[in-house]
C-alpha cells in the first residue's frame, strides 16, 4: 500500500465533452492509475498513481497533447 | 427501390472529430437512412433517405442543434 504522487498534467487540444471523456478514459486505462480528474475549461489533467511518460503517450494517442504543469 | 432524397442539414455546436461521429452515427441509425455525410468545418450534414423530424431529434439528443439549411 503505497502512497501514490498525484500528477497535474496541461492538456491542449480538448474542445469538448468527448475530448474530456477521451482523455479521462486513456489515462485512467493506464496501469497503476487509480484517479483521474480532467478540467476541460482549465486544459488539466490531475492523475493519481501511474508514470508521466505514460501519460503523455496516452494523451498524444487521443489526438492531444500534455506536458507536465509548471 | 423508391428514390430517397438527400436533406441538407445546418448543425451547430460540433467543436472536433468525436462531435462528427457522434452526429453521424446518430443520424446513420435512423430508420431509411441511406447515407450520411458530415462536415464539422461547414456545420452541416448531408442525409439521404428518412424524415427530417427524426434526423432534427436524434442531432439534439447528441446535444447539438440542427434546422433544414436554407
Amino acid at each position: 500500500m503505497g502512497m501514490s504522487e498525484t500528477i497535474t498534467l496541461t492538456v491542449t487540444g480538448m474542445t469538448c465533452g468527448h475530448c474530456k471523456t477521451a482523455v479521462h478514459n486513456a489515462l485512467e486505462d493506464l496501469e497503476g492509475v487509480s484517479h483521474v480528474d480532467v478540467d476541460l475549461d482549465a486544459g488539466r489533467a490531475r492523475v493519481t498513481g501511474g508514470d508521466v511518460p505514460s501519460m503523455i503517450e496516452a494523451i498524444r494517442e487521443e489526438g492531444y497533447d500534455a506536458e507536465v504543469a509548471s
